[in-house]
């Protein structure tokens, strides 16, 4: 693999990539957004095959291939009705492979190529006739204890790495990994998004159990307490950031009275469009107003129009259903938010985007508190606007 | 003229594009969306004169003067109201001569001298002092036979082109041409805006021959029947694809008797801009059906304000008052169609695009079936969404 | 300063930009829009000292500052509520040194590094432990006969220089400039913002001075004899130009009754947004009907959107609560104009943008006529669309 293989052509341009990245290429990796699965490090069993690596647990990739004509049966996906899928991970693999051509000048061909290469030393291409040899070496490199989480981790030079974690979740693994006496860190992100998105499947039971966890009444104040307290509780655990995936960036700033009347309408069994973003907008503005008081960092990750694929979504579940980036509007739609508290010098906001046309209508603020790489676009508006 | 005129300056990314050239620059040319008239191939009769070739047929090259004050009438370009317009070709190349300066910079130009110098063995630049020198030496050579329509064909290496020919038509040209005996392939495209955009002049007589045509009733049905009988008589003529060119890419997938009710709507005197919209959008899924069944390719050609010069546009007829770029939404105006067939692996839609800013949104799928070289920015969705 | 600081870094390309930089860089200035105060020139006096040369009149600069946590108050910005503000300008210049680093990789930075060296002969990186030094170098300077306002004006070799003047200034100022004998040409320019946005605090009585200064009625019909007045006063004086600062390129064309009750609605204490948005609408269009008969070129400047940050404006006044670039739409916004004007060869419109989405959808007609180099992107509409 050429060293210089993402650098542009110009031989002085790139001598200045070279550089700039060997200034960088040896420091520790800090993953504010990291999207890993806490079990990995709690257990720190081995990855059971390559495929279980590769390809199901990655919608990028079975989705590319569900697009050229592949059903995603075939890579393993499980259906909800029950229906059979392939299960082993051999014949997965051999359909990934067969396939592998088409990421051709794709990001995931790109990254796949430099993790065969550079962490299982492969050295041929992704290719039927290579297919089998290349699935051995993985496994076989796979059941190595060098090959588990935590001393992945550590070969990684990871300093810390943040999972993301549903509101409700009891955090069981990261207090199992805190507990294990292991020394890498990994911490929890806050990610209500179930028990604030009311176009979610099951949002008024998930919303039930967070009030419940937090023995609050099932009011709009209960609500806010449920999350103060469980926003507490995951920072405890090390937590040091809270993460919002919206369709928008819209936020509100409702009185009382109307956000005491819109959780009502919220809970009820057919909510509409407009109330369900309502509900988000105003969630985000509470979620800003408890960081100040905590110091979560705030991130939010708008202008994903997830389970685009009606058919897909419902066969397999979310997640599958393709995502598809939209025009995204920060300027009108932060205003509440920022009128509310965008003065405050305690707030740290990291707006994530899709939409590189909001380069260019980003608030001139440059970047605040940077706090590590990113997996994806990102600029931040920095606390006081 | 400089052969890598086209090609970045950076020595090395220019010889990699010189190296991407040669590999495709000897191909047959297999064009998809030819803008030519199928009359030329049925009669091969000589183009007329140089200015009937490049000037009056050319919108984007006689907007370009109006805009700079040229009066379309010394342009050739004939006005509804029957005032007079300059019929002598020579008087107007010598105004195309005059102001040809200002097309520097622009696309026009490098295509207009391209043709020029290649195809007409032109040595000089277009301006006043060379005006009559060249329209002797392009008339000339337009009055051999080796320049007759059939003849450029051959010579330019073509392997296929496709017209784009009216729901209405008889394809007549299409017939002779094919009976000629000529090796030649020219396809008709079906190209139903006529009966589909009630926004149209004469929308609703357009629509009474059409459904007359298929000796059908004057209903939704009726209506639907036409347009399968149409396609398929488009398709025994050699027809691989239909093309839409409509203001947004917005879809619609109505229940069958909100279809028939817009129906009877549209057929009125004085249509809503939003009916007209939704029946657009309407038709838009029904020829997505209508292509499963059949296997003709769906090309859709949203974004361009057409007629935006209304005082032009209504002294000089359409495709005369200013086509503009619109922003573009595909991820939303797409959904319903593709609720509907998009994860039938039958369904090829080729989405082109005039805003830039669609190809971040672009559903991640790459192109899934490429047939050929494009004359305007496009990319696929591939059939699976 | 490398002299190449701002061309491309590919050896070919920077050899073509030196030499184009070369065949202009000799060029006297002609600066249509050139913020600066008529009063500098009328009075000619010397700048007082740096800060009130760099920091106070720029609120790109203390905005960026206030954003990294500075407050406005010790960069010497006066709150409206009369608390204090830092008066002692070399202690706003050691602020501004202390946080100059900030500006790193931004425009501002390069901008102000190259007048301290150029104009001011400052070898040294702006930094806390220069800043008194700097400080002194400047003010030095500052005091001498050759750092005036005129003297500048003719060093920097301007040909020509527009100031931006409220539709209410009695142009004073200029009047002094002209009447001293000073050959330097200075023109104002027609900005009637304040009597044509209903949303501007007091534009009621703005629009009451407004009309009593040219003596007409409180109509419709008054108020635009007396734009008519105005720009005739306006032209008297030097004006070549009318410049108009819209949140939307919105026009609009009402017919005589409407413009009339729209006329009342917005004089009264509370005016729709709707409302206000279509009366710069409809004055947009009457500007550019006044300008045929006058000659002004019309200038747009949409898509800001101001005062984002209510908090700050409300303390400190408008011009310091943070502008925002928005999306901004022109195809579909101006139609209104151009439809009533567009094909008038008497009209030049000069479009500004924030928004470089615009470009792909920019009217193909390229700039018609161009008065002078630019201090924001911008690109022209040609008179006839």
């Amino acid at each position: 693999m050429h060293p210089d293989r993402l650098f542009p052509p110009d031989p002085k341009v790139r001598t200045i990539a070279r550089r700039l990245y060997a200034s960088v290429s040896d420091l520790p990796i800090i993953s504010p957004h990291g999207h890993t699965d806490p079990k990995w490090f709690a257990t720190d069993e081995n990855f059971s095959d390559p495929a279980a690596l590769f390809v199901t647990p990655d919608h990028y990739v079975f989705r590319m291939l569900y697009s050229q004509g592949v059903p995603l049966e075939r890579l393993g996906i499980r259906r909800r009705d029950g229906k059979p899928e392939e299960v082993d991970p051999r014949k997965i693999w051999r359909v990934f492979a067969e396939h592998f051509h088409l990421f051709r000048g794709t990001p995931t061909r790109m990254w796949i190529e430099q993790s065969l290469h550079d962490t299982f030393g492969i050295r041929e291409r992704l290719a039927p006739e290579s297919s089998d040899r290349i699935y051995d070496q993985v496994s076989d490199f796979l059941a190595r204890p060098a090959y588990r989480p935590r001393a992945l981790f550590e070969r990684f030079r990871i300093e810390v790495i943040a999972t993301t974690d549903s509101a409700l979740d009891d955090l069981r693994h990261h207090d199992a990994t805190r507990q294990s006496g292991w020394s890498g860190r990994v911490v929890p992100t806050y990610r209500p998004d179930a028990v604030v998105d009311p176009s979610r499947r099951g949002f008024a039971a998930d919303v039930e159990s967070f009030i419940a966890m937090a023995g609050a009444p099932m009011t709009w104040a209960g609500y806010l307490g449920a999350h103060r307290l469980r926003r507490q509780y995951f920072k405890e655990r090390g937590a040091t950031a809270s993460d919002h995936g919206h369709p928008t960036a819209r936020t509100a700033n409702l009185d009382r009275a109307s956000a005491e009347q819109l959780f009502s309408r919220v809970l009820r069994p057919s909510v509409s469009a407009e109330d369900a973003e309502l509900f988000r907008a105003q969630v985000l503005t509470e979620m800003a107003r408890m960081s100040l008081d905590d110091g979560l960092v705030m991130q939010l990750h708008p202008g994903s129009f997830r389970n685009h694929n009606t058919e897909l979504s419902s066969a397999f579940g979310p997640d599958t259903g393709a995502d598809i980036p939209t025009k995204t509007d920060y300027v009108h739609a932060m205003k509440p938010l920022l009128d509310e508290v965008g003065n405050d010098p305690r707030l740290t906001l990291i707006l994530f985007t899709l939409d590189e046309t909001a380069y260019s209508r980003c608030p001139k603020a440059p970047i605040q508190k940077q706090i590590g790489p990113f997996g994806e676009n990102v600029f931040s508006a920095a606390a006081i606007e």
